[in-house]
C-alpha cells in the first residue's frame, strides 16, 4: 500500500452566509491528505508552495504521516491563493481571487522514494501537471484516480481528454459531469464520460449524495442531512482523500469495495462542512468517525426482503 | 384494511421537451388510485368530476378496484383543467391555464360505505376541502396522510395550518418544506413541520430522492437515476399513492415499514415519468414492480460490517 496525492497546498479566503475567514490554510492536496491519514499510516504528496506558507501546517502534515520530500518550497515566492464568497443557500459562490503565484509554473517532480506508489490520487490541478505526473511514474500505479473542475474543460480540454485516457477513476460533481459530457442526463454522461477513458466514475452531487458508475452497475450514497452547512469548501476533496485513503488502506479496488468508499468519503465530507477551511478534519477521532459512518447506515437502511 | 383517497380528477395538457399532449387524463387522485392499486384490491375514492369525463376511464378505475360512488359526476359542467409547460432540464414548470370548473364548488361527500376507513390519502387539494373530508368521518382513520402545495400556503395557510393539526403524516416535496417552514435547511424545516403536527413527514425532492422523517430517525432513499425522465407530471402523486397502497396493504405505519413504502413509492414515480400521464402506471405487471424495486436495492445495497 502505497497513496500518492498531487494537489494545491495553498492559502484561501472564504465568506459564507455564517462568517468569513482571513487567508487560511487551503487547497486540494491539503484537504485531501489530511482526510486520507486517517486510513493510511503513511503517504506521499507531490506538490508546491512558496516561502510564506507556514511551518506549523507543514508540521502538522508531517505528524500526520504525510511524507513531504515532494513538497517544493521555493524561496521569495507566494503560495497559491484563492479567494472566494458563497450565495445564502451555499448552492454556488463566486470566485472573489485567484493568485496562481507558485502554482503557475509548477513542476511536479515526483521524488525516487514515490516511484513505486500504487495508489494516485491527483487532485484538481492543470490537466498538464496530472499528465506530467502519470508519465514521470515509471510504473503504472494499481489505481489512478482524478479530479477536475469546469475551468480546465473551458481552457484545457485537449489535455484533460488525454488525462481522462490514462486513469481508472474520475471523481467529479455534477455539474462538471454534464459540461464534460455535453449530457444533461446524468445516467447519459455518466456513458459518455467511461467512453472518455475511467473505468470508473464518482460523480459528487453535494447535498444530494454521489454516484458511482463502473459498466452496468450503479450505486447511490446519500449526504448526510445536516442542520447546517457551515462553509462547503474543501468538501469534494475531503470525499476523495477518504475514499482513496479507505482503497488504499484496503488494497482492494473492486466495485464492492469503492461503495463502502463512497460512503466513508461521504462520511469525511459530512465533517468537513462543519467548521471553516480545514479545521474540523484536523480534529477528528477514529470514534467520530466510526459514528458518523453508522449516522450513514442508519439513514440508507431497509429491508425489502418479502416486501411484496 | 380500507384506503380512501381523496383528490382531482382531471384533464391535463402537458409540454415538455420531449413531446406535447392534447387534453389527457390527469389529477393527484387518478395518479394515486392507479398507483396505490397495485398493492390493494379494493378502494375508495371521493373526488368529482363534469359530464366530460370519459365513461371508459371510470370504467377503468372501476377494473382497478375503485369504488366508485365517492365519485360525483356534475351534469352540464366542465371537470377541472390544468395546462402546463416543463422547462428543458424539467426542473421547472410553467403553469398555462387553469380552469377550476367543478373543482371550484367541490364539496366532498363522504358516503356512508366509506366512513370506517383506516387509511385516508388527501390528495393535493385546497385544505378547506382536506378539512371537511376529515370532519366528515366520524371515526377517525389510523392514518391520515395530506399533500399539498405552495399555491394553498399563499392564499390558504391558515386552513392548511388547521389541516396540518389533524393529519399523522405530510408528503411533499422539498420547495414547499422550505416555503411551509421558512427554513432553508431541510433538516430544521422538517422539525418545523412536524411541531405543526404531522408526526411523520415526508420530503420529495425529484431527481435527489426522498427524506422521511420521524421524531429523531430519519431515512433516505434515492430517486433512480434515469437516462430520460419523459414528463414528470403526477410523479410525486405516484409517489404517494404507492406509499399509502403499500401502508393500506400491510396494516402497518411503523416507521420500518414506511421506509419500505418510500422505496416503493420511489418505484412507482420512476415509472410514471417514463411516459405521458398515466400511461405507464396504467399498464405495470407485477414482474415490473419486482424488478424495479430489485433495481433500487442494487442502488443502495452496501456492507459497512468490519469496514474500518
Amino acid at each position: 500500500m502505497s497513496l500518492l496525492t498531487v494537489g494545491s497546498v495553498a492559502f484561501d479566503a472564504i465568506e459564507t452566509p455564517f462568517g468569513k475567514t482571513d487567508k487560511i490554510i487551503g487547497g486540494a492536496g491539503t484537504y485531501i491528505v489530511i482526510s486520507s491519514s486517517y486510513f493510511v499510516n503513511q503517504q506521499n504528496i507531490v506538490a508546491v508552495v512558496g516561502d510564506d506558507f507556514p511551518k506549523e501546517m507543514i508540521e502538522k502534515l508531517d505528524e500526520r504521516g504525510v511524507d513531504l520530500d515532494g513538497l517544493q518550497i521555493k524561496e521569495g515566492k507566494k503560495s497559491f491563493f484563492w479567494s472566494g464568497k458563497y450565495s445564502n443557500d451555499m448552492n454556488s459562490r463566486d470566485t472573489l481571487v485567484t493568485e496562481l503565484n507558485v502554482l503557475g509554473e509548477f513542476d511536479p517532480v515526483v521524488p525516487e522514494a514515490y516511484q513505486n506508489c500504487e495508489y494516485l490520487m491527483l487532485g484538481n490541478l492543470s490537466p498538464e501537471v496530472q499528465l506530467k505526473v502519470i508519465e514521470r511514474l515509471k510504473k503504472r500505479p494499481k489505481l489512478v484516480a482524478l479530479d477536475t473542475m469546469n475551468f480546465w474543460m473551458d481552457i484545457a480540454m485537449d489535455d484533460l481528454k488525454k488525462a481522462l485516457k490514462k486513469i481508472d477513476l474520475l471523481i467529479i460533481n455534477d455539474e462538471e459531469a454534464r459540461q464534460l459530457s455535453g449530457e444533461y442526463s446524468l445516467v447519459r454522461a455518466a456513458k459518455k464520460i467511461r467512453e472518455m477513458g475511467p473505468k470508473y466514475l464518482v460523480i459528487k452531487k453535494g447535498e444530494h449524495g454521489a454516484l458511482l458508475f463502473h459498466e452496468s452497475q450503479v450505486f447511490f450514497a446519500p449526504a448526510l442531512p445536516l442542520t447546517d452547512v457551515f462553509d462547503p469548501t474543501g468538501a469534494g476533496d475531503t470525499f476523495a482523500g477518504g475514499f482513496m485513503g479507505y482503497i488504499a488502506s484496503t488494497e482492494d479496488s473492486s466495485f464492492e469495495n469503492m461503495k463502502r468508499a463512497v460512503i466513508i468519503g461521504s462520511a469525511m465530507a459530512s465533517f468537513c462542512v462543519e467548521k471553516f477551511g480545514t479545521e474540523r478534519i484536523e480534529n477528528l477521532t477514529v470514534e467520530e468517525i466510526k459514528d458518523r459512518i453508522d449516522e450513514f447506515v442508519q439513514l440508507t437502511d431497509y429491508d425489502m426482503t418479502r416486501a411484496i
